[in-house]
């Protein structure tokens, strides 16, 4: 039987690793939402709803490389568009699949559900524009290339696409033919400039120090940029949005660095560094210390994935992925020096027995907690800006919506990871203000038997809010007296084990039986509503920098 | 002290009926979020998420008149955005108010969270373009004329409007001063053409019809429309979409009409009828019957709000509250045929005890359950489509998304509803599909005190779904298992009546409780897969008309 539109877009999706769609049915997107149950490598997963939906791929996208959600016409779409914008802001190639009404409805600009009722069938593609870094409506005739166009746009920007299907055309047979598009290719001239420039640079430096960031895993070139490392012998530091990229206990590492807000030695480090070479790093408000933190602009490097700028010149055509090795072959192996690194964990666990639970006895419980090869997803808010600072063991990878920061994220973008990873285990650590926008997604994990582990950090509201508002106790950062531990019981995750503590003694007791747990985990834990982990109270404390832009 | 911009516009929407903000806050919302918190007249409640907020918005602007929602930048408004565009689809002014970051981090388009990290700040307001009708940006200059026309055209056009406050702007005092606009005037000319025609068709007529629309009543407009019928004496039938902005214990009640799907009499009537007025209704796919109504255009009269069509020819500035009455004091008083007028209600209440709930025993039920004066919410899906044939006692409102038919709508808007007239019961229906994607909205109705009457459908997945796509059992279809009758519990809906009926003795034993409950009430009704009522079967059985467009 001839392949049709969606099966081959399903089937090229496929081949780049895409082996889960996430999505909520809807009319104009059966055939789609057919064609995705019916395809023998690729499973259909059933969201809450679409918004979560696209969280659930931004997860997925984030541990597997690509990731994908399928909504309807103008009411899925465009409830699933915050979370496609997430997946821009943080570089994710996640691809938006969209069931749209028949041709001959569109053009006969009819008044059918899931419309403006003003006859326009082009409006809420437009609206995704923005958010997307390519988009187009599939036909029998284009198919074949525009999916290649896509995936090609997707894989270079590392950025969501956007692709409809008209309801007539999707099951018809596809009648053309494309080619995976070549991937990009440097300028071999461009290249070798840049390896001279840095060469030459590093060859006047006494010190030096990397700043790797999330555009090379987000590229596949973590193996890369360790090499690049263990030839050089350079340190790193790492900012916040660039956590667990690379593993906390090699001798390299620095500590993380934050502006002035965070470990002053590790600041005075990296911005005393003769060169400072930044490696797909992005200095945005949170990665730059609330704006505090001060780097030369003629130390440093700075490597995207297909451009490098030093000195306030662009070299274009520079692949990241040739510019690591080439580096790597020419720099020499050097003892650098790693003058300021601080790398302590966080404090010891403390306390004990009937103590409350403060941020002080809690985030290094939560360090402790981790294990090799997690994956720790933090929501945006005080939890993230708390775990930033812990030392996590090898090969823990460390989500969060750094840059867009949409609360509710988390819990759903944590179902994603535990489908894209069933292997590795998922620790969840979320505040319950976020938690409550998103909350019906815990019940995707136990509808598929994912075994996650979750925090839900109760500490009576919007705690991040409360150290960034005028009035602390502004009624608007108050929250419903949710009972949350009994929220996975009611979801039907069926055998997890779920606790509500309040005391250091049930919090140790909890954590215990989650290291052990054979079924997914769900610990509630109150604190007072102003207990905060260190960078949060910068934050506070530094609130006309944060604001300053 | 000075009024403030925000301050201002706050005192404007309060001005024109606007008491409740729906929410959730945001950093560059704080100066909008403390505002609110602040006004004596103005009270902020506390969504669970952005969506659900504009969902209460939504319904509370379908009972009050207007409503209003507040989120912050980027993420916030993209989250909402679905549900404004459902206010636009079906003509609710809403008033969405966003916080943005400071003027300075614009202008230097600084790399901030809440951002895509491109240093574009226009980008969210330029997506928000199609499903509003006017946008502005507050500054002290600019306010007072910007709110005027806001405000015009919110009111105008019956659709919402984004206003969007820069953090540093928005508290700053104005420094402006604009008079309201002037009402939209008739050109007394073209009324009195209209007026003209209609009377010469009507003269010459032996049978007419009135279909009375949503947009009378959105327009305050309900006691025009009521003086019209019976200064006239013409009969009226009821589309769905239009359901409940007339009684339907009127003498002049012909029934429900929805071309050829449902009461064939009742579209012999009307399509038969010399003169078919339409005031406000609105012809598409759900009022067409799936596109089987059949009316003969010569033979319709269509005012809307501010134009009328007749014959081919459209009458501009013909405001439909000046056309009513012109028309109730010209044409006489007649004694219309009514033949073919079907106002039956549903089936007797049968069975009981073990028998199983089934669609015919269930929607007899639910319609006996109403009483003067409820509101019911009616989900998209089998529940709306059973409950338009139920006949409604007196002053009961009938709301249902029936353009935009975004699943997850009914349950915060509900919520909204109740806010906006908390003497009336809220009655809420719907299926469990749909009460997935924003169940936690729940918990707002017990956060505040509101007591709303809650039907859930359980039917084991999306059955309306299942009676339009190629494969009812698809697994798109299904849903994971909730315990739904504990949700209220876990959210903190102290003292509710809860129960999960799977026979007719329980459900009658549930619905007894609940008619004299003195709280909420939330009850799961357990039926079959299968089991729909008539509209959902013809639609099922007309699929290739109802998507033919």
């Amino acid at each position: 039987m001839a392949t049709t539109v969606i099966e081959h877009v399903l089937n090229r999706l496929r081949d780049i690793g895409v082996r889960h769609v996430f999505g909520v049915p809807g009319d104009y997107a059966f055939p789609v939402d057919d064609a995705i149950v019916a395809h023998p490598d690729v499973e259909w997963v059933g969201s809450c709803n679409e918004l979560n939906a696209a969280y659930s791929a931004d997860g997925y996208a984030r541990v597997n490389g690509a990731g994908a959600v399928c909504t309807t016409y103008g009411v899925g779409e465009l409830s699933a568009i915050n979370g496609i914008a997430g997946a821009y802001a943080d570089h994710l190639p996640v691809f938006h699949l969209v069931g749209m009404p028949k041709m001959p409805v569109q053009a006969h600009h009819s008044l059918v559900h899931h419309t403006l009722g003003n006859g326009e069938f082009d409006l809420f593609r437009r609206m995704s524009e923005p958010v997307v870094c390519a988009s187009a409506i599939f036909t029998p005739q284009n198919a074949a290339a525009e999916i290649e166009r896509l995936i090609g746009a997707a894989l270079f920007h590392r950025r969501p696409v956007y692709l409809a299907f008209p309801a007539d055309l999707a099951s018809m047979p596809i009648v053309s033919q494309a080619a995976p598009l070549p991937p990009p290719v440097s300028d071999p001239a461009q290249v070798e400039a840049v390896v001279q420039t840095v060469s030459r640079m590093l060859g006047k430096a006494e010190t030096a120090c990397v700043l790797p960031g999330l555009l090379t895993v987000r590229a596949g070139l973590g193996a890369e940029l360790r090499s690049f490392l263990d030839d050089t012998g350079l340190p790193f530091a790492t900012m916040v949005a660039d956590k667990g990229i690379l593993d906390e206990d090699d001798p390299a590492f620095a500590g993380m660095y934050d502006g002035k807000l965070m470990n002053e030695g590790v600041r005075r480090f990296v911005e005393g560094a003769d060169v400072v070479i930044m490696i797909g790093a992005l200095m945005h408000d949170f990665n730059s210390g609330a704006f505090t933190a001060n780097l030369d602009p003629a130390k440093v490097v700075d490597i995207r994935h297909h451009h490098t700028q030093v000195g306030g010149l662009t070299y274009q055509s520079v692949e990241m992925k040739d510019l690591l090795p080439a580096l790597a072959g020419d720099l020499p192996d050097r003892n650098w020096p790693m003058a300021g690194a601080d790398i302590a964990r966080m404090d010891p666990v403390r306390g004990s027995g009937q103590d409350a639970i403060t941020a002080e006895t809690l985030y290094p419980r939560w360090e402790s907690f981790l294990k090799e090869g997690d994956i720790l997803v933090a929501e945006t808010g005080t939890p993230s800006l708390g775990m930033a600072f812990a030392r996590l063991p090898k090969h823990v990878s460390f989500e969060n919506q750094t840059m867009w920061g949409s609360i509710g994220w988390a819990t759903p973008a944590a179902v994603g990871a535990a489908f894209a990873a069933p292997d590795r285990r998922v620790v969840l650590i979320t505040g319950e203000g976020s938690h409550q926008l998103t909350v019906q997604e815990l019940s995707v994990f136990g509808r598929y038997g994912l075994r996650p582990i979750v925090f839900v950090l109760n500490n009576k509201g919007y705690l991040i809010e409360r150290l960034l508002c005028r009035d602390p106790d502004s009624a608007y950062n108050d929250l419903g007296p949710w009972h949350y531990s009994e929220l996975p019981s009611v979801f039907g995750c069926e055998g997890w084990q779920t606790a509500r503590v309040t005391t250091l003694e049930e919090l140790d007791r909890a954590m215990d039986a989650a290291q052990s747990a054979r079924g997914g985990c769900y610990i509630e834990v109150v604190t007072d509503a102003y207990t905060a982990p260190p960078l949060a109270e910068q934050l506070h404390a530094n609130i006309d920098a944060f604001y300053s832009g």
